[in-house]
């Protein structure tokens, strides 16, 4: 049995839900939030690279909190993701975006931190430290926006987020071809009978949107999927996305004939 | 551009739904019929194997022909599934099926025979030539109910078919782990690279049924999905197909963040 992500238990294969915020000021994050809360997403996640105010740690904090106070006891994701990894352009540099991780872990109103697997291992060292000293749970992400690499390097950086200390490991790659896409599903189920951790993988864009419906039937445990607002190319609606859902699991009922 | 499977053409990549008709008297099978035609599947089959009388060739041609009323243009395929290849147990033996294949052949009452490529070539060449003269297009399928054959193995089976005169090359095969599934995917997507005729590929079982609502994505034109009764292990209602095959074209719209 995987350590779960968040002490649910879904059926069977089901991943977790995850709702994106991307709003640029407090005001429009707690638009958004008042907007999705009725979708009921498993979490949030708060892409905070399309904040205004990144710069600003005490506004960053009292956004934070403000956040905790409109999911209540939902879990929330702080990322904020870099231009190569598909991310807003910023105005802080790397180093002060890892203070940012730290002074968000360290105020614990958030309950995962994703940062990105390729950073300098030293800021990944930080930020993981800052995670773990505030029991903050640690994603670690591989995003390759440009194609899908082969099988074999893709479940070698779910092995490396796993071995830098990660609580979940994720792998976010663009398709070509189709093709491409079963080569992610198969690199998570390969990874999956490899690691002790939760993984999250998916193949992007239009192409690739069919990985967040069918993932977990591979070992990818959330999918992301659009409250208000998408974050990532190919993310589909919750509600079509519980649908298919529901499907799969009538259709893995073991209703044999 | 390949050979179009019945003139249809749909969005993308979304298969055809067939439904099987497993009823074991005439009466039955129209009332299978009648109860059906309001989700609108593309095809029907007949999976004749199910039918009581099916030594009788005059009843096998007249309750054809009650078929064809009932269901107006809608094509219709006609198989004879041998107990090998998941069928039901019958009173008659393979001479007398390639005769009877021959006879409904020639009443053009069905638009598509459905055989199995791994009879004794003689008798698939009498049900091709057959269907030839009648201008009824073949199907010729390959099962396998233990396991799922190496990628290569299954590609090969998709070209044989093709090789023997077949109109639509169809693999079922049973997996015995996730991974299995993916092979099956993978497999079509070669062999539809390979290939003038149009594919239908599945994966079998609880396991397997996600390939009956996402194989189109990978070149299977087609899907069996339960009308009133499934004929294969895996199948899904037809509404819940059409509900999944909606989401994945909304998915794949091109709306590029």
């Amino acid at each position: 049995m995987k350590a779960d992500l968040w002490g649910q238990t879904k059926g069977g294969d089901t991943p977790l839900i995850c709702a994106p915020l991307v709003g640029r000021t407090r005001e429009r994050l707690l638009a958004e939030v008042a907007g999705i809360l009725a979708k009921k997403p498993d979490l949030f996640e708060w892409r905070a690279d399309y904040f205004d105010a990144i710069g600003e740690t005490a506004a960053v904090l009292d956004t934070a909190r403000a956040l905790r106070a409109a999911v209540g006891k939902c879990p929330v994701i702080f990322t904020c993701r870099s231009t190569a990894a598909g991310g807003q352009s910023i105005a802080i540099d790397t180093g002060k975006v890892v203070d940012l991780y730290e002074a968000v872990a360290s105020s614990r109103l958030v309950d995962f931190v994703d940062f990105e697997l390729d950073n300098d291992p030293g800021n990944v060292r930080r930020v993981r430290d800052g995670a773990r000293k505030s029991e903050v749970r640690l994603i670690l992400s591989y995003h390759n926006l440009a194609y899908t690499p082969e099988v074999g390097y893709m479940v070698d950086r779910f092995l490396e987020a796993e071995r830098q200390g990660a609580d979940v490991a994720m792998v976010q790659v663009m398709p070509r071809e189709r093709i491409d896409v079963l080569a992610l599903l198969y690199a998570i189920a390969k990874a999956d009978a490899k690691t002790r951790i939760p993984l999250y993988g998916v193949s992007l864009g239009p192409l690739g949107s069919v990985t967040r419906m069918i993932g977990g039937l591979f070992g990818s445990c959330l999918s992301y999927a659009v409250g208000e607002n998408a974050s990532a190319p190919g993310q589909v609606p919750i509600g079509e996305l519980v649908s298919v859902f529901d499907v799969l699991r009538r259709s893995r009922g073991g209703e044999m004939l």
